[in-house]
């Protein structure tokens, strides 16, 4: 069989070697070339010890990508950094997954407003397709630029988007309370991730301000067809991996129950391989490692509210498994190739 | 100076090792009795062995009470078996705290709703005071009986009453979203606290269901003296100790803003030792150890909703500390006497 | 092509769910039965969540293996309970890999005085093979019983035997102190077990008794060919996974040193896929959820002391992981085939 | 009553938070000044948060010493740097208390050897006496300069000197195998304490190389008056604070036992308010927050070898704690005047 040929841009983030563990028993795809800024010349496995022995090759420059001719190219750089690339690349012809921020919005001035910093490629904007499989598969077949969704809206999107869809749910106020492991804040050493200032304590943070609530708002908008009103407030966990959101919306229709948003779940994800509707409460280590997002919504009539909860890896669905969930559909592969592995638990 | 005598009955649980760490350096109090029903004849240190050769007092059988005149009587027992000692002991004439739940409603019927159980001694729901001190002081002072209230309880109401009873915010939804330290669930090994059950993970239980609900929801009612509709959700934390809840309100008034909270916060709690309104955001290990219960709010005017986070640990101000507080004021001591235990961190 | 059918016996604890995760994907065998003696009935998946959706099976009582013809029978049981299954198992002409104790040892008297009870089934012990595939791959390839090894043993027999039986180290002090992590005691929730027990704490355990001290020693003996004498202490670590262990040997002969051990364990293993020589540190997660055994040694000339160390994955190479390695040899697969997956870190 | 002043110079780190929340409640003393190099203008509280409206004093630079005249000053600077100002304030003739490494030792070359750094004042290794209270009170109480002793040695020292004193041992081989937690490494951020890189792994580090050997082999020495080995492999644990150390002894005489060491041990400590010689195996949780070590040896006459365990909180009483007990002595206070903190558990 003819492989298809890869390369990933920026490897030496935890994406990085998240990529390389999916795609390393990947049967439809070889991994040509790896590229590190800090690092090139060590060896892959210097970087990623866990590799040692499996994967050693050896970290190029950036500009080594001149050399390969490879079918998509994977950007594991951070925002900002990245759209300069985005722009080179996409105007070589290469099938570009940009696993930063910068092209999950549709227009420079509320990129500006939330990341504080200018576009400098506002036209990649319109050409990318948010590559959130479970509700626009079909665009990204078609997409030369896939943004890969942000970690934090993953989850909540799958959790809310199809009562929202529905009609369910009121949208003045979609309020989610979410909480992340640390390698959200990637592999780089900063005070909040001391592990005395993270082990046994537990803490909010970015209120009112975090990025994602303003791609939550614009996606759920765009699966929806209305406008809406994001309150997002992350939390950091003393764990590794994982984000769960707990999610209070308010019902739009008289005749609401459990039942009823379970089926719409059900309906919504009846094509989707990796989206799990359960009765249970989700929890963190039941998708560890996997591709997996778990769901659920319940309804109180006490208080007519309903909570919805999702789960999943911020590495794998929330990062690098959903970006080859999305290069599967760009290079015509079943959409689940690759993507078998099973939680870890415990 | 002549020191109080105190009882402790039921001290195999981290409530009675807390009692015990803050009692033994209290000035005004002598430990007179320890019991436990399951443990009695062992020492107290077999049991806690942090304390062996501090505290080697012999565990007595409840009955051995009898045999003392403690001027003031901790329970530490489970719901359920608590208001049966209760009842005797109140008859019997001691000064009573009561850490369990069983006098911290004001209706045997609406107890029977949350804890499914009879309750078999009502007319001590009205003579019990709830043990929040910041807001029954008085009340505390002159009772015989007081209910400590429950952990999650304090915290939240600590963050919501002043500007529930300021008339700021609607009544209708009070969204709390709480997570808890495993040592909430006790001190007995169960599935739910067996480690690797929950290290590395996070989840929430008890979704529209948990006992606690109830308590915030009459304890916010009879404070801002209206009816109000509190949502709560817990979620357990892979940390020993503390409970962080974030609380999402809903202005009632138009001209809202984070300042004007904490004024209201920092009037409310002017005369209250351990209350700390801060600036930042809350953490559990800021206030691990010690007595203290963090606030903060702020208000979000694209999404006019206000959001107020506390910080507690569980087992100190959401438990035994506040149990000694309520003691001093009940004694006639200082609020504030032995209690100053400052945060371990990290 | 025919695939092998194998049954699992036992199978709610970790080494059931960790059976079934690798098992899942091997290409060449496919689970017909799953048992367990306290859930049949349930799910799979009811017991171990992560499955939910994957893995549904229902989990049948014991007898229900007489209706099935399995090429290979994995036995999960407690030591103790196992011999009995084993013999009858084994008199019905199953392939079996035991993973309980009791057949790791060469005589019932050594058993007695280690397991604290009498062995019914002796003649057993002289049929069984030890299953450590680096050392004993031949007559494993021709047994009808294999005795998985212990977790401590595994990791550190790797890290001893290639020097042992080189003659480098005095036989009469082998120093192993074990760390592991809490899956180690088994699914059930135990006191010791409970989340604050363990929980930002460490401590030893079951000095000078621990069972797997013995097996260790026969065990090397038997590689070696000679008497020895080992000294193990387990402690209790607050992970989940995982065993490292530090091993102080020291030299009998004169002109040893570190990179003269190297080349002595690259040979020892050059055909072992899964024991991985490296030059860095071991440490828990390079290998978490991996069959890897990583090993290193080094030698102290200011105090004449060499210092080894390894790292496994206990419910892995330490047990499920090895497990299905003796599988395959006695199947007359590659050694490796089903085994590849990666260490998940962090 | 007349308090004494004291100085802490380099509060920012973990050693200066823990000597405020010791000293902050120690009737004999009181703050004069805090320093810190990099944020001088700043709170205390601005760096500590935990003491938000607790001890809320400006750091001063470390010039603003001059303009005090405490009557001890501690020194919490890293080794290297302290040497410059321990001489300065010495000529100076204030009471000095350093908590660095730099004058533990008593030659300069072999500083150099360990240190990797030239010693500027070797005359002030002479005049230091080191701040084992255990074994060396009398010289603390006459001394200007104490060294605080490293974490890693205090708890060592405490099990082995008393057995290594009393001839039971072989001095050749004292094999000390520790594991810490992660404020032993500091509160400065780096790639070794990333949550990631530590929670829920476990390794092995500065083997052969650790400058804490040759302190404990110096000390051990002096105590015991006899040359004496010492193989000493420190791990990183994933928790915050503790150091459990399990130590290898061989016997040198005949009739060894447990019983006689734990004599050995009650004699040697009988005078010491902060040992407790204990029955059953120490952990870190049991003397967190305390400023105990507990100590425990036995005998395996299976392998004639003792194995003696160790607990402390290294801030405490490796580091913080020690540093006011050496306090108290130089200023004729109580020994334990201060520390009565009983441990944080769970």
């Amino acid at each position: 069989m003819n492989k298809k040929h890869i390369a990933i841009i920026g490897a030496t983030g935890y994406t990085g070697s998240e990529l390389v563990r999916i795609l390393y028993h990947h049967p439809q795809v070889a991994i040509d070339l790896i590229t590190s800024e800090n690092h090139h010349g060590k060896l892959f496995s210097d970087v990623h010890p866990q590799f040692k022995g499996i994967v050693d090759m050896v970290l190029q420059p950036m500009e080594a990508l001149k050399d390969y001719k490879p079918d998509l190219v994977f950007l594991g750089l951070p925002h900002g950094a990245s759209m300069k690339f985005v722009k080179k690349y996409y105007d070589a012809g290469f099938k570009i997954i940009d696993l930063s921020g910068d092209f999950r919005l549709d227009n420079a001035e509320t990129y500006t407003q939330w990341y504080q910093m200018e576009h400098i490629y506002p036209e990649g904007m319109d050409k990318a397709v948010f590559g959130l499989p479970e509700f626009f598969k079909k665009e990204i077949k078609n997409a030369q630029l896939v943004a890969n969704p942000g970690c934090f809206p993953t989850g909540a999107i799958l959790a809310i988007a199809p009562l929202l869809k529905a009609g369910m749910v009121n949208i003045d106020r979609l309020i989610i309370d979410s909480k992340t492991g640390v390698t959200g804040a990637g592999a780089k050493a900063k005070d909040v991730t001391h592990f005395p200032n993270v082990n046994d304590d537990f803490k909010p943070y970015g209120l009112k301000t975090h990025r994602h609530t303003i791609e939550m708002q614009y996606i759920l908008g765009m699966i929806a067809e209305t406008d809406c009103t994001v309150q997002f407030t992350p939390h950091l966990l003393p764990v590794d991996r994982g984000i769960l959101s707990t999610i209070y919306l308010f019902p739009e229709k008289k005749d609401i129950n459990s039942e009823k948003m379970k089926a719409i779940y059900l309906n919504s994800y009846k094509n989707a391989p990796f989206v799990r509707v359960i009765d249970e409460l989700p929890a963190l280590k039941k998708v560890r490692g996997s591709n997996i997002c778990d769901v659920m919504a319940t309804y109180d009539d006490r208080t007519n509210t309903i909570i919805a909860v999702s789960a999943i890896d911020n590495l794998v669905k929330g990062a690098a498994g959903q970006a080859v969930q999305n290069m599967n559909i760009m290079l015509d592969f079943e959409e689940d190739t690759g993507l078998g592995m099973l939680p870890l638990m415990p």
